[in-house]
């Protein structure tokens, strides 16, 4: 038997296949053509799904549940996406539905980040501590947090919202409707938006170079490989985006006291580009005896978290995981 | 048997003299005069503890404990303040200590905070729900997490520092040695210098009135005040102030989705015109579904929520309450 686990973002898709143990076999990796419309997308989610049982010799039959990561607030009780402020089109898709339809085997859906602290604190760096908080810095910012072994979900399943923290009062418009947002400014879209938008005045970046001067194809990887490389104007960007996500993570620590922060989801590919500051950010914001005492490590699973993530809570609603719900 | 309750706080002191069910009998408060030296303070303490015992026919064997609650984190094994920004030279001081070689009564010690949210959970606003968070607004601000009727102490006992989230990251400096933390812009102290650094340029204002042209003596009521009866200088620090500590509040619905959010300490007297501006901007500053549910209330203790906290206390290292550690 496998399952199946299906990671939405709003850049990329990653679908996977994993033995029902929640190894990984295979995956695809898809972009997520937000213009295309919901019902194209999830034809290609299907698409890459069939392809990976077909090549493993397995049949519907043979998938016995499957997991969905999806960013944004979710109903993981009627399975549906509330409202997923970086995918226009897709509030209240009823997902689950849709591929208990196609492959005859129950699915399940959660929020991206919870899906993933979930696979931190089964198979990740969050293996041996009793709780930990994480956060997920990609296309958004979201976050999980682990208390006693146990997902912390809040009284209506949406805690961790780390990225809608409000760190500038009067900052860059957020997707959320807000203003001044973590996710509005460490992202990996809001460090790609604010290089788009201030290379004109730089017009010496190595971003432009990079990118045949068209702004519109600079990306966050752009600008962290930029300011590894000691470009000028990268670094400024990198490093605010860097600043704040230290505030954002030293504000939880703050507030939680956690034995370990995770951090995972694209952005964290810069490494120590990303860890140093956000270290050293920690370490002077918090209160005493809290900053030197937390651990910020990356996600132990790396760029499988997502995928991983979907396919634990897979795992977890067939009651395979040793842990409370 | 009786139980004593001490609150120390920055601007003031409260002792309180409880039955061992927690009733409070008496109480009597004194100014906390931070320029005395910590030993006056404690003598005079002691002194008032005398005074209330004596008072109801009292003496040292009917004390069966003692409990305090104190701002800044604390090291509640070792009955010590580990620090305390708004009270220098009592870093390190071993309070246990004193109060037990005086009353010959076990003595412990928590976070005034971390008490606070006890007394709420136990006698207070928080008596009907599975969590709540907590926040004190009074000299500083502070804060306490209550998850499934158990208070969560975070990893090394320190969670719930609220006051010293950063919402204004180059804002001013604050006694954490941070800058634009939460207790930096929207605590009483903060409220108070701002409003007497910049009433210099409103001349005009009702609080120069109020203390004959000595702008020291401006406090956070009358601000308060001032803004409740229109003084435009006043409104204008003031809605600041609220807007700010919506934010800070927002913030933390953002991450915990509590159930109830309980707000008490000394500023919070000023009732609707602090109420109002936190709930409107928590409504529009949290994530979909999360702001709308969450409900913002005072602390149901008032005035006494200090006091009756640190009585808590006690009775639950005396193990009175029906509830976890």
């Amino acid at each position: 038997m496998s399952l199946i686990g299906i990671d939405i973002g709003g850049s990329k898709i990653a679908v996977g296949l994993a033995d029902e143990r929640g190894n990984l076999i295979d995956k695809k990796r898809l972009a997520t053509l937000v213009d295309l419309g919901r019902e194209q997308v999830v034809d290609s989610i299907k698409a890459s799904a069939w392809g990976l049982l077909r090549e493993y010799h397995m049949s519907a039959e043979d998938v016995e549940g499957i997991g969905i990561g999806c960013g944004g607030p979710v109903d993981p009780q009627r399975g549906m996406i509330l409202t997923c402020p970086n995918m226009p089109g897709w509030d209240n898709a009823r997902l689950t539905e849709m591929f208990t339809d196609e492959f005859g085997a129950p699915a399940w859906i959660e929020n991206d980040a919870t899906a993933a602290t979930l696979a931190e604190l089964v198979f990740g760096a969050g293996m041996n501590v009793r709780g930990f908080v994480y956060f997920t810095i990609s296309t958004g910012i979201g976050g999980g947090i682990v208390i006693d072994r146990k997902l912390y979900r809040g009284s209506t399943g949406n805690a961790g919202e780390f990225g809608h923290q409000v760190i500038l009062p009067d900052g860059p418009p957020c997707t959320c409707g807000g203003r001044g947002c973590l996710e509005s400014i460490s992202s990996g879209s809001s460090i790609a938006k604010r290089a788009r938008r201030e290379c004109f005045d730089w017009p010496s970046t190595v971003l432009l170079h990079w990118v045949d001067g068209n702004p519109m194809l600079i990306s966050s990887e752009h600008v962290s490989r930029g300011a590894a490389e000691g470009d000028e104007f990268s670094a400024y960007i990198w490093d605010q985006a860097m600043n704040y996500l230290g505030i954002g993570v030293a504000n939880i620590v703050n507030a939680l006291n956690p034995e370990l922060v995770v951090l995972g989801g694209g952005v964290t590919r810069a490494g120590e580009l990303l860890f140093e500051p956000v270290r050293r950010v920690v370490e002077k914001q918090t209160m005493t005896g809290l900053g030197g005492l937390v651990s910020v490590v990356p996600a132990a699973l790396g760029d499988d978290v997502g995928i991983v993530g979907a396919v634990t809570v897979a795992m977890q609603r067939l009651g395979r995981l040793d842990i409370a719900d």
